[in-house]
């Protein structure tokens, strides 16, 4: 059986999680390869460190350089995360005529467009079925599955750690900052949580997903970005009595001319597929043109879920390689060059709104707040008011129909600076048909 | 851009959903491709019928020979379905050297072996996405995206139709027989509707899936099958109160030794997302051992939907040709001579039972049935037992523990001996836990 040598830099948790796989898999994986992948060198800074697996001292070395310039090596894994050194070590292994495989969400949301155009230049393949969803096979779906549609969305729930506080909140009727205090403390959420709450790491993957679906240059700064630390419990129970969830969803969708890519807190429908989601799992609702909706679920994060995803793209890397390709796999990297369409401005989106106003209980508020929303072309769906809350503010609270977020923004600055309101309106928007 | 040249035989409704796919989104495939697929030859018995997509007439016929016979035509698309002709025409496009791609779940799973050991004979492709789950690619995900996992499980609702009926019977308290009227009327329902209510069509695909799960050949003839026709509005509601739902699931476990296959109807945990997948919906929960659990949602059916798994095979199989890879792509067709498990037989299966007695109101019988469950170690988690219904019967109602499926039919056959049982008890197999 012909043998297929790789070099592994970093040797964390989704580290550990593959040599697990490689070895106690072992002749699975052989046999459905019909080849044997042989892990020659590992590399990692800390050499000492307990792991729950064990290798060959012989193999371990503190020099990732060796690893990338070993002539036996053909597939370089990166997965110590970060951009540099990360990003380096990437494009050397292309230079050296080595395929990658990565579960770098980070670096290819902001550097994509340069590692993929290298990995052409090159003609070497680069796997990151791992940076999207854990072991979800969602980029293999998006790339070859769903190969003859038309994307026309995206919804996904990719951040565990701000679904586990999404619903615990939900669930408990607790606060953020007190779920976020105990994730914490059961390691379910970082020290400095921001990536992840504030929304960042789930645009980083749909900035990756939105280039295979709807054929756009990977740029995460064009990706609007709101996280979930100003929920309240108020928010959550309004949202059950009107029929919704709140998730922290990341948003794709195509048109003819333009795609729009936001991640904030969204209502979903409480009879939708995706707001039963709950902890840590992870979910990808895609709607194509001729496969209509499917979705995707699994673990979003773990050393042998990610792992799982990692050795998948280890596979079809060796396969290619074991079937003596003359040309590489090159339309299977993101093809946005060929299919551009413009980014839509946040301003320009439209969507339905839940509003929260702050307000005195004194008459004809409710008319001055509608009156300022209709000049703006935004109308009311339904309204709740109920009886006084404490120092003589009570909640107001609307679903709008459909409106423009540019209306939208510019209504609640003029609300905001009415007397009669004492605090900065919440804006949660709705997503009231995800199909 | 080089050009692929492609036969379709069956210009039935996966055969225009297919035609309409290649027609509308013929760019964009082709940038994804990087070559252009070009249908030659379409071959159908009914030349006249109106379809609801335009092709040249010349290149319709009614003879598919001519068609597999053509130098030009390097992969055919068999989508005529049923055994014969469709088994001959297979076999001989891969004697000439053809590709092939069908959406045939009866044929492959009652011929399986024959066919996947021609493709391999004749270092051919056969593609076959299409024929469970409908546009969701969950062959593409078990073959590619799981590769690195022992498969634990499936559990795959994998009938439209009956979950459909069992979905509106739930919802509304209707009878089976009504239900299956409405839904023939509707369209949602063959005619002669025992293919999907007897179960056989689940079988025949969880026949291809296990086949790449575990590994064992297909075998349809060693799939237990039971349908849904006896279910009662009676077993559905009391479900509902021990917090259940009845789907039809196919159910495949392997460990160490064995392999178990069934499709049957299946109690499972209301809070389960399996439960929550309602009407024409498909949807496939698998369990790796790295990956964790893992679901794939989608439509089960329609020419759209499983059109568009069938361009996506056809894309990979181009991709292949494309890149004038010397060896064809065998191991991705099933492996079970190399790690071959034997078969449960359904008299070991393990599960919990819900067991429905229906018996004479008198003192004494409880402790009857009791007794006889007792004493092939049987043992009852709980029992609902409620006021008399008409003709001195009651329902008893009992949960068992895990038992075993040989000494559960052992005692049910004593039981309904006993002059106190009055009707034959129905039985419905329980997913405690649904990992």
């Amino acid at each position: 059986m012909r043998e297929i040598k790789i070099g592994l830099i970093g040797f964390g948790t989704v580290g550990s999680g593959v040599v697990r796989i490689l070895q106690e898999n072992s002749s699975l994986i052989g046999q459905r390869l019909g080849g044997q992948i042989v892990l020659n060198k590992i590399a990692d800074l800390d050499l000492a460190r307990e792991r729950d697996v064990v290798v060959p001292t012989d193999i371990m070395t503190s020099d990732a350089t060796t690893l990338i310039d070993d002539p036996d090596i053909s597939i370089v894994l990166e997965l110590i995360g970060g951009i540099e050194p990360a990003r380096t070590f990437i494009l050397k292994a292309f230079e050296r005529g080595k395929h990658v495989v990565t579960a770098n969400k980070a670096l290819l949301a902001l550097h994509g467009a340069e590692i993929f155009a290298a990995s052409q230049r090159h003609g070497a393949r680069i796997g990151f079925e791992a940076s999207v969803g854990g072991g979800i096979p969602i980029i293999r779906s998006l790339r070859e599955g769903l190969v003859a549609n038309k994307i026309i969305s995206i919804f996904g729930v990719l951040n565990g750690t701000s679904n586990y506080i999404l619903t615990k909140m939900t669930a408990e009727g607790r606060r953020f900052r007190d779920v976020l205090k105990e994730a914490q403390q059961r390691g379910y959420a970082e020290a400095d949580p921001s990536l992840d709450v504030e929304g960042i790491d789930a645009a980083h993957k749909l900035a990756i997903l939105a280039s295979l679906a709807f054929g756009v240059p990977v740029d995460f700064e064009k990706v609007f970005v709101e996280g979930i630390s100003r929920i309240t419990p108020l928010d959550i129970q309004y949202s059950l009595e009107f029929g919704y969830r709140i998730k922290l969803l990341a948003i794709g969708k195509g048109d003819e001319e333009k795609v729009e890519l936001r991640v904030h807190p969204t209502m979903v429908p409480s009879n939708h597929l995706l707001s039963t989601i709950d902890g840590i799992f992870n979910a990808i609702y895609v709607t194509g043109d001729a496969v209509g909706p499917t979705m995707f679920y699994g673990q979003g994060a773990g050393g042998l879920p990610t792992g799982s995803a990692v050795v998948s793209d280890l596979v079809d890397i060796c396969r290619d390689t074991l079937k003596d390709a003359k040309k590489p796999t090159l339309s299977l990297t993101p093809l946005w060059s060929r299919e551009g369409r413009a980014l839509k401005d946040m301003e320009e989106v439209v969507t339905p709104y839940y509003l929260r106003f702050t307000a005195l209980d004194r008459p004809g508020v409710l008319s001055k707040i509608s009156g300022i929303l209709g000049g703006r072309n935004i109308s009311i769906a339904s309204v709740i008011q109920k009886g006084r809350r404490g120092k003589g503010t009570v909640p107001i609270v609307m679903m709008t129909h459909e409106a423009k977020e540019k209306d939208v923004r510019q209504a609640l600055r003029e609300i905001d600076r009415l007397d009669v309101i004492k605090a900065k309106t919440t804006l949660i928007r709705v997503e009231g048909a995800v199909t």
